[in-house]
C-alpha cells in the first residue's frame, strides 16, 4: 500500500480508539480509510480480535478486516504512568471513541469531563450494548443477544414451524459500527460549523430498532391500526433450485410478471384471476411461489438466468462465497483488491463501498502490529527519547518491531 | 413534533433529494432528522412507497418510516420546465441525490456536470444497485438479487440442507441508506475544510461486500490461505427452547462456560475434556450446544434467565416482535415514540440511534403528503405567487394541503 496520492475526507482528523472487538473498531476503520489518523489503543495484551478467527503470520482475518489503516499503541491503563500518558495524546486528539461497558471509563478516569477539560472541543464517543440505564445496562453484549432482544430473531422465524432463528453474520455489530461512524462524522461537521465538541452516544439496541423499524416492524407503526407481522412482512423468500444450483427471481410489477410467465413458457398464468394485479400476486405469494420453483427446478441456472434475463425479469444467480469472489460483476467494480502485508502475506480487502471523486477512501495501511507505532505516536506527542525507554522498560507500554 | 429547540449537527445542509423506494429514502431520513433540510423530489404519482405496507389516512407505515422529517415537491421531471424548476433549487443546495439507474440522470438533463454548473461546490451523490458498468449495471435491483450476488444469502444457508436462504428483512437496502448517509456527511466535512464539493457514488454490491466482509468472509481474507467458511463462521444460532419460549445463551469465556454448567446443575460439564478450552467449545459446539439444548426445555424461560444472569452467562429472551415494544430495556431507553400525524393519527417511531449531547438529531416533522410543501419550496427559491400558480395549472408541480 503506498503513502496516498490524495488526501481523504476526513484528512486531518486525529481519532483515540479505545475500542475494541468489532462495532467500535469497523466504525474507526471506516474513517481511517477516509483519511483520518486513527490510533488504535490497546492494552499490552491486544484486542482479542487479535486472537478470533483464521490467522496467518501473527495475524487474524477478523482483526484485519476491522483494523486496516489505523495505527497501534499498546498501553497499560491500569497504571497512573498510563492514563497520563494516553491524556497527553489527548491534547492532540479530535475525537475520542470507547465502548466499554457503562461507568467503566469514568473508573479508569478518562469521563467526559476529565477528557473535555484537557481537549475542550473534542469529540466524546460512548458505544454500549444497551445503553447506560436500565436492567440490561451492565450486562455483557453479544451479538446474538441483540439479535434476540431487538426482534431480528422474530424476523428470521421459520416460516413453518415459527420458531425464531438468528441471522449467521453479525448484523447488530456491523450496523452499530456504520451508525456510528455516520454519528462521528456529523459531530465533526457540526464542530467545524461551531467550534463546538460534544459527546455522542449509541447503544447496538437502539440502532437495530431503529434499522429494523421501516419494513421489519411496520405492522407496528400505526398506533391503534397494528396489523399481523406476517402480513407486514415484505421480505419473501425467493430462491428457487435449479438442476444445478440456485436463482433468486422476482417479479412485482405486471410486465415483470407477464415476463415471467413468457419465460416460464407458462403463459396461460398470465389469465389466472389470482395472479392478474401486483395485490393478487402478493396475496398468494405462497401457491405463486411453489408453482414457479416447480418450473424452475427442470433446467439449469444458466438457462434461466438467460430466458428471464431477455424478458426482463430482476434475476441472479444464489452465489456461495467462493463465488461471490469470481463473479464478473464484483470482478468488474473491483470491490476486491489484494493487500501485501509484511507478516501476514497477501490478504484480500473490500475496498471502502463508496467512492469518493476528489477525497479519496482506500486502505492507508496495513492493519497494525501490536504496539507498532507506540513508538511514533509517543514522538509526535512530543515525549522525549528517554521517556519513551522509561515507559517501555516500566511496562507501560509495548512496541513491536517485525 | 415543535419545532426544533437546539438545532441537528446537520443544521445548515440543503439536500435536494430525488431518491426513491429505501436505499436512499433511509440515507437522506437519517440527514433530515439531524437537521438538514431534505426536499423530497417526487413525481407527481409520488414515490412508490407511497403505496406499499400498512396504511392509514394515504400515508403507508414503510412512507413514514423512510421519509419523516422532510419536505415533499411534487414536480413532473419529464417536462421542461420541471427542469428548469429544479434547476432554480440547485443554486441554494448544497447536496444533489439520486439513485436512478446508470444514465437515467444524464438523460434527463441533471447530469453532474448540469447540476455543478449551476453550484460549484454542491455534492452530488449517487446510489446504484451494482454500479455503473458491468453486467448487471443496468438491471432492475431488488433487495434479494443483492443478498444472492453479495453472499448474503450463502451465509444464512441452512446447516443441515445447505440450502441457500434469504435474510428476511432488507439488508442491503438499509445498509447502503446508513452506509450512503456516512459518505454524504464525510463529503460535507471534507467541503467545509477545502471548499470543493465532489460526486461520491456508492453501489449495493459494493457496500454489501464490504459490510458482510469482516467475519461473513473470514475465510476468504488470505490469499492462498483460504479455509472453508463453515470453519470461519463465527455466528452460531444459540437460540433455546423452553417451556414456554425462546432465549438465546452463550458461555464463550472459561468463566461463562464455569457458570453456565452451574446454572444448568450439570457441574460434572466442567469435567469433560471437550469443553475445558475456549478453543474445544468451539470444536464441539454442535453436542455442546443440544447438550444444552436438552437441558434448557425442561424449565420457562424465566427460570432460565435468572439463573443465567445470577451466574454472569451472558443471556436474553427472543423477543417476538410484539414483545420488543414492551420489553423494559427497550422502554427505559425510549426508543419508541409516539407522534401525532395530521392525516394517519397517531404513529410509532423509533428515535434516531445516535444521541447528540448538543445538537440532538429528533423528528424534525411529520412524514409529508405528496406535494405538501411545493407551494413553500418554491417561495423560497424566489418564484413569484403568479409563477407558482402558472406552474400548478400547467400540471408541472402538485400540490397538497388537508
Amino acid at each position: 500500500m503506498s503513502e496516498s496520492v490524495k488526501p481523504g475526507p476526513l484528512e486531518g482528523v486525529k481519532i483515540l480508539d479505545l475500542t475494541s472487538m468489532i462495532s467500535g473498531p469497523i466504525a474507526t476503520m471506516m474513517l481511517a480509510d477516509q483519511g483520518a489518523d486513527v490510533i488504535k489503543v490497546e492494552p499490552l495484551t491486544g484486542d482479542l480480535v487479535r486472537y478470533l478467527g483464521p490467522r496467518r503470520g501473527k495475524l487474524t482475518s477478523s482483526f484485519i478486516s476491522a483494523n486496516r489503516s489505523k495505527r497501534s499503541l499498546a498501553i497499560n491503563l491500569k497504571t497512573e504512568t498510563g492514563i497520563k500518558v494516553l491524556k497527553q495524546l489527548v491534547k492532540s486528539a479530535d475525537v475520542f471513541v470507547q465502548n466499554f461497558r457503562p461507568g467503566a471509563i469514568e473508573r479508569m478516569g478518562l469521563s467526559e469531563a476529565v477528557v473535555r477539560g484537557i481537549k475542550a472541543d473534542i469529540v466524546y464517543v460512548s458505544i454500549s450494548g444497551f445503553g447506560e440505564t436500565g436492567p440490561y445496562a451492565n450486562k455483557r453484549v453479544y451479538d446474538p443477544v441483540i439479535q434476540a432482544l431487538s426482534g431480528l430473531a422474530a424476523i428470521q422465524s421459520d416460516r413453518e414451524s415459527g420458531r425464531p432463528r438468528m441471522v449467521r453474520t453479525i448484523i447488530p455489530d456491523k450496523t452499530t459500527a456504520v451508525t456510528a461512524a455516520q454519528a462521528i462524522t456529523a459531530a465533526l461537521f457540526s464542530r467545524e460549523r461551531t467550534g463546538e465538541g460534544q459527546h455522542v452516544k449509541l447503544a447496538m439496541l437502539d440502532t437495530m430498532v431503529a434499522y429494523l423499524w421501516p419494513e421489519g416492524m411496520a405492522g407496528f407503526t400505526f398506533v391503534g391500526g397494528e396489523v399481523s407481522s406476517a402480513r407486514a412482512q415484505l421480505a419473501q423468500d425467493l430462491i428457487f433450485e435449479t438442476t444445478n444450483g440456485y436463482i433468486t427471481a422476482g417479479a412485482v410489477s405486471d410486465s415483470e410478471w407477464e415476463g415471467m410467465c413468457k419465460a416460464f413458457d407458462r403463459e396461460e398464468w398470465l389469465q389466472d384471476d389470482r395472479f392478474a394485479t401486483a395485490a393478487g400476486r402478493v396475496a398468494h405469494a405462497e401457491i405463486r411461489l411453489s408453482m414457479a420453483a416447480e418450473v424452475i427446478r427442470d433446467h439449469s441456472s444458466e438457462y434461466w438466468l438467460e430466458r428471464l434475463d431477455a424478458e426482463g425479469v430482476p434475476c441472479a444467480p444464489v452465489l456461495s462465497r467462493k463465488e461471490v469472489l469470481e463473479h464478473e460483476q464484483i470482478l468488474g467494480n473491483e470491490i476486491l483488491q489484494e493487500f501485501e502485508d509484511p507478516v501476514a502475506g497477501t490478504y484480500r480487502q473490500p475496498r471502502p463501498a463508496a467512492i469518493f471523486s476528489e477525497t479519496p477512501a482506500r486502505l492507508r495501511s496495513h492493519a497494525p502490529q501490536l504496539g507498532e507505532n507506540s513508538i511514533a505516536v509517543l514522538r509526535e506527542a512530543e515525549f522525549e527519547e528517554e521517556q519513551i525507554a522509561a515507559l517501555k522498560g516500566a511496562g507501560v507500554i509495548g512496541t513491536h518491531s517485525h
